[in-house]
């Protein structure tokens, strides 16, 4: 007769965070997780997001978000631990889903792209915490336990203080732009096979045709040009570089079989010009593509 | 009254990849079988194949593959993403496993340890693949929810087409051979300690003696040769070099407390001769081993 | 009517081992749980303790055991495999827990932190272990075996001969030791954030002020001295070095956003002396920290 509100109930803890692996934090997260929910199972995404790296940390995140199960989001890439810097708890998607984590930015992309906040709390109820002898390990202390007592059917409310959504850290995305005849974009994510991921998509770029001139500043401060197909898959590169519509539907600079992060000495960060193949271009690369013993 | 046929119910996926951690794509993958099959328990062997080494991929397999649970078995390498090559399903053991991955060679070895291919189908019913925004990540879009359908109940040959076993592609299994007087071996796996197993067991070089003469060629092209005693453990070795028949029954050469591979710059791949000691070998091996002052 | 002496059944086992996950070594003992007993539940907490480290593995476990969930504790770091050493399990907490490994000192401190042995067995009962065709696995043949039956109702004196716990190789543990006015601390742990932890405590500096004296040899044999505040995070050091007191309760010597073991150059096993700050150490360190182009 009395309408009750029930707490939604989540089974899935996918934990993504700058933990590694060489050490025991993400092992002492998982013991947290099943001392207080053993029902609850968790996936990790990954754990070698670089040290300190908020950005490459929402990065991942953001390219997890749309194949991560219904229930909760543990990230954490945390510099600012133990600071006045909140963690915080966001439900998104009608409640299907909750991402626990510090307020840096980290989630803010993830956030958005399961449909942005629809309410968030600070973690600052001390009941739904561990005690610790340090600050140092909010993972430990903090956020796994938050992950895992929803599970346990706790509501979110009982967490902490609502914050408002809008005032929740954003996160800064690396936006592409169009300068001159070509489109300056920037090296998001290098990947284990060396293949480097661009904030551009190929409909951006489909006016400039099938082969694409890609420049780039190297190391020492020269311009390298390379000639680059779009194309589907590694294989149909060949034996230069080539543009790759990857699994995100990104483009991706890579190589064949090969790393194209290390044949062409470019990593994350690094901004890379795609533009219109020009006459004078395509002898650049080719003189560039040239390999033989009178190259030495 | 009606006779039915009913699919076998799997639980357990063994997952084995070159995916490696630093990124997302083994988190993705599981996130892809938990969304499908909630059920189902994901066990990694391994994802730290070296990039694009099938024939590294496949040999973990065939070590992995007497442990592996009644279940499927998940594998990718897979540099030839996107191409024609093809997916496919693999039943072994009377239906109690499937290999899933693609059709490279990957497979090979696994299936014919496990008593060989008794059916087969290419993965090419969309139903049951995910659409995808690039066609790269076959593990994520084909082979990991055929996985979590086969744990969900759905019969092999819903999957796709199905193709005759004996056009699998085959893999390269590495055989040692017989030459002169002694054994050319390949050495087919350093191991995270630096032992470096050969595809011999003790039987093949049981007629050379318990202390055998080892010899390859060196970077620099020289002849390198030592004594090691066949021992049943690391510490058995003492001070020198040894073949150890390790925990799959092969020889693997080995230095007790540290890295074979490393002391005597060997890798995988490089061709050892196993011998009989002449008394010239034992010769050449003493004054190798011999280090001090002297030895600069 | 009949009194019953049950075995307690466990459900989760928390695996710790310098196997690496480059390789299959800790997949194969997965599957080998899961074919004996697939109820359970196996939280890695680390695998990648250095090779052969048996007092790194000790302390990593240490660290780890006080979150660890009821249930068995499955540590192996064990380089004597296939010896005469012997392969043990021990019960700790009233039966709460059972940490099996080899008796090599790698349990000791992780037994004393739980309450200390309250009865062993060595894994001598062939029933409970594979078969295998090499010896140098003991993870995959006895130790695995031995969990999973364990999770399973196998009471603990079923899986060989009792063995009195004082007998067991105790570990050797690192302490910190006064001399002159000084604390000769070691460095116990480098983390992947270059966090290097000492063992010693906040509570056994605090004479010394919150600014102390933290004085080093380099590896040239000089001696190199720094001054750190006492803090509670990492972002309280600010631009210098640091003495966090970390998530175990110990002091770290730390920087900010960075690596210190890369940036003192000092590692695992080095001696560091703490101290009150004298005018001396003052002026010192002012001038090691300056940096720039006068520094050259």
């Amino acid at each position: 007769m009395t309408a009750t509100v029930t707490a939604q109930r989540y089974d899935t803890i996918s934990f993504l965070s700058d933990y590694g692996t060489r050490d025991e934090f993400v092992g002492i997260v998982k013991c947290v997780i099943a001392d207080i929910a053993p029902q609850a199972r968790v996936i990790d995404l990954t754990h070698e997001v670089p040290p300190f790296d908020v950005r490459a940390g929402s990065l991942a995140l953001a390219r997890c978000i749309s194949y991560v199960p219904t229930g909760i989001v543990l990230a954490v890439v945390d510099p600012g631990v133990g600071t006045e810097r909140r963690g915080v708890a966001i439900s998104v998607g009608g409640g299907r889903g909750i991402l626990i984590g510090p307020d840096n930015g980290l989630l803010s992309m993830g956030t958005a792209l399961a449909g942005g906040a629809e309410s968030a709390v600070v973690l600052n109820n001390p009941e739904f915490q561990l005690a610790a002898p340090g600050a140092t390990f909010a993972g430990r202390d903090v956020f796994a336990p938050a992950a895992a007592h929803l599970c346990n059917g706790v509501p979110l409310s009982e967490l902490g203080d609502p914050v408002d959504p809008n005032l929740l850290l954003p996160g800064v995305v690396p936006l592409s732009r169009v300068e001159h005849d070509g489109v300056v974009a920037e090296i998001t994510w290098v990947d284990r096979f060396g293949n480097c991921q661009l904030n551009v998509g190929p409909e951006e770029v489909a006016s400039f045709g099938s082969v694409l001139s890609v420049a780039w500043n190297t190391a020492m401060g020269e311009r390298s040009t390379r000639s680059a197909t779009v194309v589907g898959n590694f294989s149909a590169i060949g034996g230069g570089v080539g543009l790759v519509v990857d699994s995100f539907g990104m483009l991706a600079i890579a190589v064949d079989r090969g790393s194209a992060a290390e044949q062409l000495s470019i990593g994350v960060g690094d901004a890379v010009t795609l533009s219109a193949l020009s006459d004078e271009s395509v002898l650049t690369t080719n003189v560039q593509l040239r390999r033989g013993p009178s190259s030495t």
